[in-house]
């Protein structure tokens, strides 16, 4: 509160003191707070003050008028401000600019409006000339701003001004801005202003206060274009924060040769390495660093090239980083030989540099372990796991589609599984192009250095199974017209065939042509001391998503704690399998299936021992076959294949049609999967567990420590698990009494259908423990097939209908209660009910804090995401911990 | 409760005095209690005793023992029957014959056991033959005991049986068990407890008092026989009811020709008509009849037969008729000259029969209207409403499919939409044959009488368009292989042609060969009465879910007050509008889409007219489209027809390929579809509003009364319907402001999606009314296809994982959780939201109860089911007064 009880609108800072502090961004905004906690460490800042953020509140509400007592607060602090410069605000003899820049609680960059050089005009452009005996330094003031508050307080179209500027230096044969003289920009002043007076009617406000005061309304108003209410919206940043305004000493990067102006981070971005980091112009402005007309030098240049402003910048982003206690992004202008400090914040880096730092800064004693782990952003940790595309390499990016799952992968282009597996099998790099892939492609994707996409979303096939296999993948690159047939991906005028090298960047999404080199990723050093410290703090245990003994020992190496979710259908599709696992679709009676299924048996149990084996100790939830059994039959069209079918089997081939008919479904989503195969043909889980009991009690003998789960999928209702339950319990204890060994098992469901969490008391009743399917259940939840949301999803999100891809991240809202009503009623029949989460949300940080929340035992996820998931769960249990 | 506080375990009937009444059929079963009743009410009825219910209870708890006391009070309560019947139990020289009966609280016909003639050794026959001089009555009924109690409690397989008496036929050379002589009978005993040694290894007893005892324990052990579980699983009867068990005296209708057993309805079943009703054959017992060996007498002739017993027996079903205040099905036993009522309860009837009882029954003061109103079962209305096949008719029944939509329809066969409009133009009746119908088909099927289909559901769209439409349904044939190509049906062996004559009856599922003469449906008098009644006392009220005019039309003749759900899609297949609507489809651009939606403009408006001035003065709910946009382009196969449209629109035929191949969705169920278009494609829905507007003008200031509601299809999210409300409003109120008329209107949604009901608080802040699409949320919440789920519900209901098809009757367990939170959520927000349900289970009678209990203000159904809902409502609010 200021004098008499009325808000204190407006805070000073300069003389080494400033009224405000570093903590205060909701009232000042981050630049704001910035400015005031530097000028207190005795950094030296520009002195100033900062309109607040409750200022631009109150400017809405009171339709776009100042509070009463703000005029007389901004001319006290502007008193306060000439008598620290020495200098006075539209004086004509001795003239104090002013730079009036924006600043909300969270930086919006870009998104709102500043104005420089502030206080020019006519007459105080010669006193400055006369002080300063620099007139090319004053009129190149001079035309900035008349440009920039044009720009912005004036909404003249910008394009005027660049037309202008340009002809003067085609007319003077000059190619740069620096080389217009004194005069040239003299007369741009005239020109400018003459732009703006006919674009507005007006004559170019000469009065300084004028200026002023349409600078900060100006800034107010941004806070409230389209531009930065989008841009609030897709950040979730609420409308009624504001922004302060942080009116600003002008310091002169272009006075001359001895001036200039820089960025710099305190260590590097990229790396991570405590280096200081930056680059600078001399005799510039901020805006020309940004424009990219000169190449600035680096930072390190400025010592040989100004040793003592080095030596003070050095001593000052020191002080900075060991006072923020992190890396600081800094703006500095030099002024005739001597230094100002514009702005720190935290600097935005790379997940390589953001370990290293967190890590680093906990040896140098500067932060806790428990800070360093909240430091990491969890999803940045994907860029450690994979290789990555070389940072200096030049590209030649030709398509951008989604980035389905992360790494980057050089290969040569083939069409078909088949050919990714033969290429393979010769030693060659493959990247496999599919317009789509389905379950059949599961060998050439294994075999496939990175896959390519040009139909189907983020949760499609191919990028479900990549980003469990690790594989990078480019999913949906609708702009490539990729044709199995002519073996050939067509893009625009550009054809690339079988054999031509491409790259693939899976973390971005882009398909780039030829060869490009790879940064192999480390998972020791200080990625490994960061996943311990992780551990140390988490709550929620971490599994993974395995089908293979090479995944779950994958996942091992990553931190997993069991598997959550292996997956028994992809066992079926290779080449000796696949004809049993037909043979039993195509049986008449359950007598023929059983044979069909005998045959299968060993292969599923040689799996599962597989499994078991790399997971000794450790539980594996397996769950029984999901799919529908069409997707193991060919398709109609595959006339061929239907014909080797027939005859292997001895049966006609009209028949074999008919089946494939018969098992066609208009919604396979919604159809004949899951459990209801278990309801209908008890005798494929039967065979399933089996199998399982037989691998694991093979293995108990041996002395392995197995902790077989088995899953029941797609359950919705109490029939379906008794009964289910009642044959898997059956079969699990005969094989057990059989081998006569000592095995504890469970038995378990998915929660996927909405169904189940809402009964789920009752199922709890038959189940030990719950897996949430929070991929099914958002389809279902949500109404969107998976395979088909990706026509209109881009475009909710783009309209703001939906703040993200929910099968990215877990709707909280709607599917996130349904989560949160399965524990909790759960658990109000069974209270010891272990309860985990296997879709794709188990590797998501914010859904994993989200699962954290509503008190999951584990979260389960592809390997890559294990170590994301870790440190997320550890966020999530040092911001919320459990009692 | 008996002497010394412990319980009563028998209760005595007889002596024109029972120690039971009507009321106690929990403790005594039904029968128990109509024999008690009837021995109060003076009637004839041997004297009995009954075991109570919770004797059986007591009998299972206690590992099939009798409980303590239970012989005891049998042996007092038979010493009274003896001491009244002046015979005694295993008496040689006047043996009393007992009849040993089971009896649940309710009915479960044929599911138990019975034992009768029971006391009958070679001493007690000989006593009984002295005392009778009717060898062959004692031999007859002997064989009879020897046989039935060597089922019933020795568990010997009753075929031997069978073939032995058959063998004795054949060897005396008669064809009738009348007609074996005493000798041939006595012959037969032995025969039979010979069969009866081999099975058992023992002999058959002798003693009376183990005969006693082996029949009460078979009939408390029936309980629990596999087709009584079943039967009450079936039924949801509990298994801890357990029966009674009535010993009676034995009365005998075949002692002679004096002798004789018969059934009968106080009133006729079928038609409901106030005459005696029934059969009987003289010298007989009852399983006799049941046999139908012999054919029975009408019940009239009995009057001329024995004239004295008829007029007894009309006194005492007066009686009943009058006590029960309600039709009653009784059996009687003649006993040489001499009337003995066995049985008395409330007769089953047809929904004919049932309105007429109810109605007359009140107009002759027995009951009041609210008895009435709750005497019919709503779903037998459906009878009443269409054409039904003669009851007397011969049918050759070829096929059974799913009851889809009732009423019978008599036609010659066609199998495409085309043919069905061109052969009825034609003045043919004809039935639409297709392996499933799509919307292509909607103008054939209006032309048909009946529509068959092998494949699809209760819910598919043949089945719901036929509902919708009142036209008779069977769907999903499967054992009929109907081939669109060869216009041909095959049945096995049978093969039906183009042209051939079929007849469907749509509320059994049945096909006929030829045709079979209908009876059509009245719906004044007693239905027009009920129907009155029920309007007096119902809350909610009944809408229709009407697309044209004429479904409007039909509706308000059966009650409807609103349209509850009109489709817009249906309107865009006509020939002259289905290209308008492609060429909107194919365009590349929102202009190019604009402008075909405007030849799309006057279509829409004509429709809504149409509809809104049969609707005057009552309101009319439209969905903006909802179809995935793929419906309405031909399919990929269909080669000249993409040809056509390629050509009408002037682009090439890969294009029209590439559109059609680009919206092909794997789950069209989930995909683009609904509001979602709506937020892509505002155009389409700017469109519909303005034609639903411009129509609603035109029609107020031609003084109708035009009440519409804009409902918004298959929101989830509070961004989608923000963003079209916002459209919507803003192009009605340019509409009506243009028009310069007064017009209120709303704009609301359907919750069909589980995430709308689950964030329906959000939504309802802007929605003036909720619309609960069942269908869809079934679908959703259970995620079954509804056009896939015929694949397995069959054997989820058989094998009783599933009570029932929840897209028939709402599954209030877990659909019903949805419903109940909107409803509840919705208010929260908004107190007064109107909400309604427009499902196929707004006519579903269960389901109207539960939609009345949770507070709905409407249910919409399709026009033949809005009687069956105006009945259901008003006894939702008889059983469960709103407050």
């Amino acid at each position: 509160m200021g004098k008499n009880n009325v808000p204190k609108y407006v805070y000073y800072f300069g003389g080494k003191h400033a009224d405000g502090k570093g903590d205060m961004k909701n009232l000042l905004g981050g630049k704001g707070a910035g400015l005031a906690e530097m000028t207190n460490l005795g950094i030296p800042v520009p002195p100033g003050f900062t309109i607040t953020t409750e200022v631009c509140t109150a400017f809405y509400e009171h339709d776009r008028k100042w509070p009463e007592g703000l005029e007389e607060e901004i001319r006290e602090n502007l008193t306060r401000l000439e008598e620290e410069m020495g200098a006075k605000f539209a004086d004509p003899v001795n003239p104090l600019l002013l730079s009036v820049r924006s600043g909300a609680r969270v930086s919006m960059p870009g998104m709102m409006d500043t104005v420089l050089n502030l206080g020019l005009n006519d007459t105080t452009a010669q006193g400055l000339i006369k002080r300063s005996g620099n007139p090319r330094f004053v009129y190149d003031s001079y035309r900035r701003f008349v440009h920039m508050y044009s720009d912005v307080v004036l909404e003249v179209p910008h394009e005027a001004f660049e037309e202008a500027i340009a002809a003067k230096k085609a007319a003077r044969g000059v190619k740069l801005d620096m080389d217009l003289t004194a005069d040239d920009l003299k007369e741009l002043v005239e020109e400018y202003k003459d732009i703006a007076r006919k674009h507005t009617g007006k004559e170019f406000p000469e009065d300084p206060w004028e200026q002023l005061r349409g600078s900060i309304n100006a800034v107010f108003s941004s806070w409230n274009n389209q531009r930065a209410i989008t841009y609030r919206k897709i950040n979730g940043i609420p409308g009624d924060w504001g922004t302060a305004v942080n009116v600003q000493t002008m310091v002169f990067g272009n006075m001359g040769e001895t001036s200039g102006t820089g960025v710099a981070f305190t260590r590097d971005p990229a790396t991570g390495e405590n280096v200081f980091y930056g680059e600078y112009l001399m005799n510039a402005q901020g805006e020309d660093v940004v424009a990219g007309i000169r190449t600035p030098h680096p930072i390190s240049d400025l010592k040989a090239a100004m040793p003592e402003i080095y030596a003070e910048l050095e001593q000052i982003y020191l002080t900075l980083e060991r006072h923020y206690k992190d890396m600081q992004d800094i703006e500095f202008t030099i002024q005739d030989g001597r230094l100002f400090m514009l702005q720190t914040r935290t600097g935005k880096r790379t997940g390589t540099a953001a370990v290293r730092i967190a890590v680093e800064l906990v040896e140098e004693g500067l932060i806790d372990k428990k800070t360093a782990v909240l430091r990491v952003p969890p999803a940045q940790l994907d860029q450690l796991l994979h290789p990555m595309i070389d940072a200096k390499a030049k590209t030649n990016v030709i398509a951008k589609g989604l980035p389905a799952s992360p790494g980057a992968a050089v290969g040569r282009v083939v069409f078909t599984a088949a050919a990714a597996e033969e290429w393979n099998s010769r030693g060659e790099k493959v990247v496999l192009a599919r317009t789509e892939t389905s379950p059949e492609d599961i060998g050439g994707m294994h075999a496939a250095a990175g896959i390519l996409t040009s139909r189907g979303g983020m949760t499609s096939h191919a990028a479900v199974v990549a980003r469990g296999m690790g594989t990078c993948c480019v999913a949906g690159c609708g702009s490539l017209i990729i044709s199995e047939k002519d073996k050939k991906i067509t893009c625009g005028d550009l054809t690339i065939s079988e054999g031509d090298w491409i790259t693939l960047n899976g973390s971005t999404g882009e398909v780039i042509l030829g060869q490009v080199p790879l940064v192999e990723p480390e998972l020791t050093g200080n990625f490994g001391k960061m996943m311990e410290w992780a551990d140390e703090f988490r709550a929620l245990n971490i599994r993974t998503n395995a089908d293979t003994p090479q995944d779950a020992k994958q996942a091992r190496v990553f931190g997993a704690e069991g598997i959550g979710l292996c997956r028994t259908e992809h066992m079926f599709f290779a080449e000796d399998r696949i004809r049993a696992m037909r043979e039993m679709i195509l049986s008449d009676t359950e007598e023929q299936r059983r044979a069909a299924l005998a045959k299968l048996l060993p292969y599923q149990k040689g799996d599962f021992m597989g499994i078991f084996r790399e997971m000794d100790g450790l539980p594996v939830t397996i769950r029984l076959l999901d799919p529908p059994l069409h997707e193991f039959l060919p398709s109609l069209d595959q006339t061929k294949q239907i014909e080797e079918l027939a005859s292997d089997m001895g049966i006609h081939v009209q028949k074999v049609r008919d089946s494939i008919g018969a098992l066609h479904e208009l919604n396979p989503m919604l159809g004949f999967r899951g459990c209801r195969l278990g309801v209908v043909f008890s005798e494929i889980y039967e065979m399933q567990t089996k199998a399982i009991f037989e691998a694991a009690c093979e293995l108990v003998r041996e002395g392995v420590n197995v902790m077989p789960e088995v899953m029941i999928p797609l359950v919705g209702t109490t029939g379906e698990i008794e009964m289910i339950r009642e044959y898997v319990v059956r079969v699990a204890d005969e094989t057990i009494e059989e081998y006569g060994v000592d095995l504890d098992y469970m038995v378990g469901t998915m929660i996927e259908v909405p169904r189940a969490a809402l009964v789920a008391d009752k199922i709890a009743e038959s189940a030990e423990f719950f897996s949430f399917g929070t991929n099914d259940m958002t389809q279902m939840v949500f109404g969107y097939s998976r395979d088909d949301a990706g026509k209109f999803l881009g475009e909710f999100i783009d309209r703001n209908v939906l703040k993200h891809d929910p099968f990215q991240s877990l709707d909280q809202e709607g599917v996130g209660q349904m989560v949160a009503m399965g524990v909790e009623r759960g658990r109000s029949t069974r209270p010891n009910l272990k309860i985990g989460v296997c879709g794709e949300h188990g590797g998501d940080p914010d859904s994993v804090e989200f699962f954290h929340e509503v008190g999951l035992d584990y979260v389960s996820c592809s390997p890559y995401r294990v170590p994301i998931a870790r440190l997320a769960a550890a966020q999530a249990e040092i911001k919320q911990p459990r009692k």
